[in-house]
């Protein structure tokens, strides 16, 4: 059925949206834990149901969490897994300056593009910021919302298919405007959490020599963390322009000013 | 008299509603249990009254219930029934990214075209969207919703009749907006509540084996619930995704983690 | 001094207001006891004043009573009953979807046109919708407020006569907004609000036989009721779909299901 | 120097605004107490500083009272004893409808008309609704709010004089909005708050017989009384419908049912 | 240095400012007291500061003070003594009814015009009208001030000198909105506060003979004041009106009825 | 690497940017103490790791410090340490009057144009002016907030590589407003807080004598203060204009009144 889908669905639209997912991957997804092997198996499963041939025409999936956490790049990745024909993406890199009538309309036009082939996916990045959403007042664009609040829930056409993957870092204000529950299904994106967690990203770097990661492990080891994969990375880049030898400690004294991890009692 | 009306009503608008209506009742309405047979009578007492001829011009009818319940689904069954040669949707899924003064107008022509025909039958679906409802403010359209306060009201032109049928998953934002007032009657569409609800749309479903249902009848024998029918039927389609064996464990334990069935004490 | 008038005034608006009080008359004023006697007097008695010589320019009455009381009929029916030659209706029904200066330009046409006749009568219904009132926030039109406290206090020009007759379901708030000080005089509009006013209605009704109504009276007697009488006849209307037989049964059951009457104890 | 103005001032305006004053000045002026003289001395007063070559270029005052009370017609009084040749009315009801900078542009060309002339009078009316004050919110056109707190203290262009005269029910609001500061002086225009008062408004009527009077001054006698001018004078026009015998009566119940007067103990 | 810019500035905007700096000093600049001259100190070595070739490029300067204190002559009076060959005023009187945007346009053309001088002197008078403040609410034009703040730090130039002198009579509010600390100083412009300074005004007119003013000088010595200088001259010019030997005592209980002194124990 | 792009760059922008951060660096930056050397120090390390091919492609540095701290300086001298060959600087005093759109557009175009070069830099001052903060209400432009968030976080192209240096004296806001967590790091720009830090600004100044020096370093030897660079330096500049024997006594009074520096107990 899926591949039946595939050549007949007279509309493809590579390029663009491929190369944009190759951005949002650009560090590629490195599984540095349970949380990851979880959403990448949840959002499989979910996944095969927007597929399937007597499955409902419209699955739609949210992933939150903290700034940073890889959210944006896990649904890259969910994107180009499931091999749908037609990907497209709703950016609000691609809308600054946007009015909000402006951003609704190129919101809506991706989705109608999306209804006219047979297996598509749509990924709606940063949904707090489509939404304009100021903390002071607060303020949001309500037209996005109801626009938002209806595709979300909105059949795509009798034997179509539809898939949609949402990233946001304010589940808290989702849930007030009430379009939690507009999804089939939300994936936690977590933040690395332990030692552990944070060696399996070290390892992968060639920042550190074997003996400093072997000093990072038992500095870390037993110790509670919460940093999101992106920053993480980016420290990394940071005390790379050091004293490979100062490294180690500069990463540490910089994962812990900023409360990345526990202070050893 | 509903006879003659049918013979000499010009402008009798079958297709485009007809299509719209199918899709609404995709599934089409289970019947599984009571509270689906009375919204069922009651709407048919309410339609007779619409189409007799010494009764009023103006009958409105409200379908309140939680999201997922079914609202509108029955919504289209009434219209289906009713018999009314016009029959014409209002829908948010057809305004997305519209300003609210355009909703407004695309509402104002469909009642505007329902006045012109002898019997008609107006589905108004989803209100709080078609006010563009925002929780967070709270904000609306108030031009919308002035408008629907005027025809859910406006009697048609002597002579003519109209059948008004409305869903809302938000009934008491439409009461302290002092909607609720203005229909003939108010329908309440529960969501299933009991084991035996539930075992009626699992019979109808083509996912379980004979024995699946014995024991699924078993396990959920007695317990409360409190989930929509449409969320029930996605359940089912996720599970079919599974494993035949395991299914029954998988939406059982579905079911109860996302709290729509007591946990056993 | 009003037949002089009749005879010289030149520009006599006979026809759409004329149907349109028709209308709003659809089932006549059936008089169901004091109240009703009440409002028509002190109608009578300001109709007097307006259109005598040596009388003020300007009466303005409001009727204001709950939803369904009968209002838009008593306001049709004492503008019929003033016999001024001009006559015109200022209602929401004709403005839907009108924005607030669409709405307010309307209002301020019709007093224009009425200024230019000798003895004329302005019907105003509904004003809290011609406010665009919306209770959430709460909202309304400023521009037509503004424009309604001018417009009920402002004299005609020099020897000519106006009468203004507004209704309102809304005292509570036409008094915050500092309405009610504008008009010459007040007048409520009630509910039937005893078992004998209901008697009176009933037995207009050809839905009763009068075994029927000697039944219903003797439930009736004594007890308090509050329903208006829109809804009353909606609901005789209702009971008519039914067997004969149970019609007194459910109209009793249905007035008492929905609070129109008080249980007996 | 006053005369030497009127001679050589070269567009007096006379016309609109003189006819304008008239239908304020309807039922003229009864001096029914003192608080009449006294705003009729201290305006006059005022209006000889606006006039003297040595004063001030401009005098601005403000005739605040309860709603009909009698200010406008003794702005117009005032207006018209100021014998200055150039009037102009600035009335809300000459703006029904207006948007508020249209409204603003209206008040800014009738004071720049007003500084073309030696020796001008500009009649503001009723500023609280000129200001679009709207008492839910609450709300207000400050647009106009602006151009009035310049407008009111702008001196005319040297050796031209201008007399402001506004008037409004709503002192406590334009405090609130720093308004009354602006004016030269504030005038209170006082109800009629005792039988005496309400006894030389009632002699100067043509409703009643002397026995009328006598009947009603010993009622009235030593009574504390609140009511405004204009509805005192508005009861005796009602009253004058009804049968000659009955309207001292219907006069007395009438003022103590609205509260005009206080009940006898 | 100063005179080279005089003789080298190819821009000086004579006529127009002039003319109006005259009308805001019509009465002159009477020292009452020490007040008067710590502000005239002040702004002369603030004017030197801002004339200086090795100074800043910039000064500003704030007198604020109740209403009817004198600020604006003091403003005008200071603009004159600068001796700056470009004056230009910003004053609300010349933008009656302008939107928020002409406003904004009309402060910033005035500015770029002083740019383009090598010394240029801006007046801007009374601030909260500019920024059209409405204390209900409140209200205030955000572009005007976004504008005024940036323009109130924004160096000319490299090479040229601009001095501004602003007005206000609402210190807090300026200092809530955060514009206090754009200013070089700011100067306190004081009311008359003893009898001592209301007798420097006194003397000054022609309103009183040698007796009235001994009798005035013991009957306000050693008692509190609080009136501003435009105050106290209007009151003079009002007496003046009055019987010359009654002014005195008029005078004494207008200060007294309006709160201006104490009263004597 | 940084040498190789500076060669091939092809749209280098000299000129208008280099003129402006000179502007800004009128003064040059003095070392007054240890908080400008670890300003300085931070931003190289960043501005090395901007510039580092296998580093990120975007790095955004906040200063953020008091009103006249010298943020706008060091962010100047930050941009000209980085030599990167294209510089651009999104100033709120190039675009006073500018609408919230117009200011949005613009802040755009300078970023698009930045994304064209091979290395750039971006100067964006004082945030709380770009984006209209008024701290009554509290007021800010959304559509100017929502561009910066998607723009702070939006990396370049590929390969190309950005670095943003913003300014702003309202950290608090900033954070309420969410943007703080955008930047790669944010830097305390710090007022002068000890009398060895004023010593070291009034020793560059040629304001001063020896003795003078000598004097002011022992009245403020051990106490404490909090006072920007620039007002510091203004204040000189105001003491120059008075008599070379008073300025010390001059400065340290001033000093004292305006709470710089803490009174001697
Ligand atoms: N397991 C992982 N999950 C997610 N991203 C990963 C993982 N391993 C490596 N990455 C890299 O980490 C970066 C995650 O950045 P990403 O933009 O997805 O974060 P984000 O949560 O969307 O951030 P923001 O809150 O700013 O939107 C990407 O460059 C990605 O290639
Ligand atoms: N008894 C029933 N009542 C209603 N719908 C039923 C019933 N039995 C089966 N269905 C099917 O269940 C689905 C109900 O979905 P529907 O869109 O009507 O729910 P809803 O309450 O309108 O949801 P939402 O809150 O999202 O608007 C339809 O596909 C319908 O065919
Ligand atoms: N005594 C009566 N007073 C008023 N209406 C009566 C009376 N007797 C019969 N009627 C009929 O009852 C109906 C009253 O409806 P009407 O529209 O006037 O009510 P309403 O109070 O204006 O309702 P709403 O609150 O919806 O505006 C009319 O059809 C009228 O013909
Ligand atoms: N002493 C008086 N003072 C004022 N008006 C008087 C007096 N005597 C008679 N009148 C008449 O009373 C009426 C006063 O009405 P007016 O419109 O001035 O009242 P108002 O206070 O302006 O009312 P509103 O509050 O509606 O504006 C006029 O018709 C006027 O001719
Ligand atoms: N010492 C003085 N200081 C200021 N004004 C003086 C002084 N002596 C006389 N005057 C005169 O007093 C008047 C002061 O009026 P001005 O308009 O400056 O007051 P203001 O404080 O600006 O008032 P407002 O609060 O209405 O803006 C002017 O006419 C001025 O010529
Ligand atoms: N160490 C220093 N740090 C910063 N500025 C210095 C330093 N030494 C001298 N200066 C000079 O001090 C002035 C600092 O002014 P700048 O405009 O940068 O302050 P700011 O904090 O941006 O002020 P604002 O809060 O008004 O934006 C500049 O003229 C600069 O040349
Ligand atoms: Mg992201
Ligand atoms: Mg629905
Ligand atoms: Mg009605
Ligand atoms: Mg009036
Ligand atoms: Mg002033
Ligand atoms: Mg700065």
């Amino acid at each position: 059925d899926f591949l039946h889908a595939l050549e007949n669905d007279i509309k493809p639209a590579f390029g663009a949206a491929d190369e944009k997912l190759d951005t949002f991957l650009s560090r590629g997804i490195i599984n540095w834990g349970d949380p990851v092997t979880s959403v990448l198996d949840d959002g499989e499963l979910l996944i095969q149901q927007a597929a399937s041939a007597d499955g409902p025409g419209l699955v739609s999936i949210l992933l939150e969490g903290a700034p940073n956490a890889g959210k944006t790049a896990l649904a890259a990745q969910l994107a180009k897994d499931s091999g749908f024909p037609f990907v497209k993406i709703c950016s609000p890199d691609d809308m600054v300056g946007f009015t909000e009538s402006a951003k609704c309309l190129q919101i809506k036009k991706i989705f109608d593009d999306a209804y006219r082939s047979m297996l598509s996916c749509v990924v709606v990045d940063n949904i707090e910021r489509l939404l304009d959403y100021g903390p002071i007042g607060p303020r949001y664009s309500n037209l996005t919302l109801q626009a938002l609040l209806v595709l979300l829930k909105k059949e795509p056409p009798k034997g179509r298919r539809l898939l949609i993957i949402c990233t946001s870092s304010r589940r808290q204000v989702l849930d007030q405007m009430e379009m939690i529950s507009c999804f089939t299904d939300v994936l936690h994106v977590a933040n690395l959490s332990t030692g552990t967690h944070l060696m399996s990203i070290l390892k992968q770097s060639d920042a550190f020599t074997k003996d400093d990661l072997a000093k990072m492990a038992s500095k870390l080891s037993g110790r509670k963390a919460s940093v999101g994969v992106k920053k993480l990375l980016g420290l990394i880049d940071m005390v790379k322009q050091t004293d490979p030898k100062s490294r180690v400690v500069k990463l540490l004294s910089k994962l812990e000013e900023e409360g990345y991890i526990d202070l050893v009692a």
